[in-house]
């Protein structure tokens, strides 16, 4: 028996999340079907955390217990031929027995994208949300700050989380400002990519933090108001729900070899 | 009334063509009907070319002829909420009356793009062909530069062509590597872009060429072989048809001022 640990890129836009649930039709269920089609398999994956539906992985991590004698090079693409082509599996290592995806995490980051320029941008339409009219993007970052440390994110968890502690800790947070897109003489200001990273997140707490992020953008809040809304621990003192297509789970890091490096990535 | 001269982005996965057909669901029939529906005029649009089913255009152009009172500044954003959301209109200009967009054209380039990674990029999978082994990207470089010139280009174009003449100026032709998604220590070679920019080409002739250039790189012809493929003028001395989902239409230019750049973008 061996323990094996892949990381899977999805478009989550045609998907019901990743979790397996009764109406099927999940990245989960896709990728134990694989590995069925592949080594006769019948086994449950451990994945790093779910994700929504809709929402997207460019580096989601899984592992599973397998008895197969396929070699670990061979992994990856064969189980990306049983995988339909919006779901691919791109690495493969062996971990020891007692490793665990989701309890080993480390650190996860997550990417939010808004094109603010005039026009969306067809070709990444199903990874980004279009916002019409002007963002102030400097008030956007200083009320992200606010968010940086280790609180009691209640504010910004889904009112039907079920965990018994909603204390994380946001490591860090981030903008990108992606202008080559915009056209001089424009109002264009760009695709601005939000990064959040933490040592975990309640459901919906980044598409909550970010849609709370817009109102402020929009001038309907002040920055300095996100740690009052913090504070608040009430989801009623938030923002909305940003839709869930410009969500990506964008890295999860591990400790796995216990060396002085704390967050090596896999 | 006014000449109209738009540009327009689109996804060609779920159309057929950009031309209006027999069959319907093209392009062209969703950029006529957003017009009828927002001036009630029921009219023909004249494109810079048509572009195959399941082809790209990052900018193609068209003009129409239209007496509606709908200031300039309006048409971009009234159209696009009347179209599908891989349509999307996003610049407007009134040009003399005796304009027209295909006659006009002074120089078209093309991109096609080849993943010649080893795991495909699924977020890109609608604009990219993905390529398994090993590429000679150097000797595809080669047997492209026999192509820059004035020729009859009959060897690299669709047996249905019904062009009088096949001979066609390609002013310049190039290659842009992307190794941002290249994993340490794989054979990943990169995204590969080719541009082909000329004064006009003939059905199927990027997807010829890159057809042909690919068994150049998978070292199944020399890359000086293309020059006697070239001359053959000859459909079945050139490789295969690649697959249109690689190719976009990536500029068309045109030498509207009459000023002294005489290919000055639009």
């Amino acid at each position: 028996m061996r323990n094996l640990l892949m990381r899977v890129s999805y478009d989550g836009t045609d998907y019901n999340g990743f979790q397996t649930q009764p109406g099927g039709h999940t990245i989960q269920d896709y990728l134990e079907d694989a590995i069925h089609r592949l080594s006769g398999e019948q086994l449950k994956i451990i994945a790093s955390g779910r994700t929504d539906a809709g929402v997207h992985a460019r580096a989601q991590v899984f592992n599973f217990y397998t008895a197969s004698p396929i070699p670990l090079e061979r992994w990856c693409m064969a189980l990306n031929t049983w995988l339909p082509e919006d779901i691919v599996v791109s690495d493969a290592m062996e971990v020891p027995m007692e490793f665990h995806s989701r309890h080993a995490a480390k650190r996860k980051t997550y990417r939010y994208t808004i094109n603010a320029n005039q026009h969306p941008d067809l070709f990444n339409r199903r990874y980004q949300i279009h916002h019409y009219g002007q963002l102030d993007i400097p008030a956007m970052e200083q009320g992200l700050r606010h968010l940086i440390g280790t609180y009691d994110y209640t504010t910004f968890a889904s009112r039907k989380s079920t965990k018994s502690s909603h204390v994380r800790t946001i490591f860090d947070a981030w903008f990108e400002r992606d202008t080559s897109m915009c056209r001089p003489g424009t109002r264009d200001q760009g695709v601005i990519h939000t990064y959040l990273s933490g040592n975990g997140f309640l459901q919906h707490m980044v598409r909550i933090i970010m849609g709370t992020l817009i109102e402020v953008g929009e001038g309907k809040r002040h920055p300095d108001d996100m740690k009052i809304i913090l504070e608040a621990k009430n989801r009623a003192a938030a923002g909305p729900t940003a839709m869930g297509k410009g969500l990506m789970l964008w890295e999860v890091e591990y400790d796995i070899t216990g060396n002085e490096n704390p967050l090596q990535e896999f």
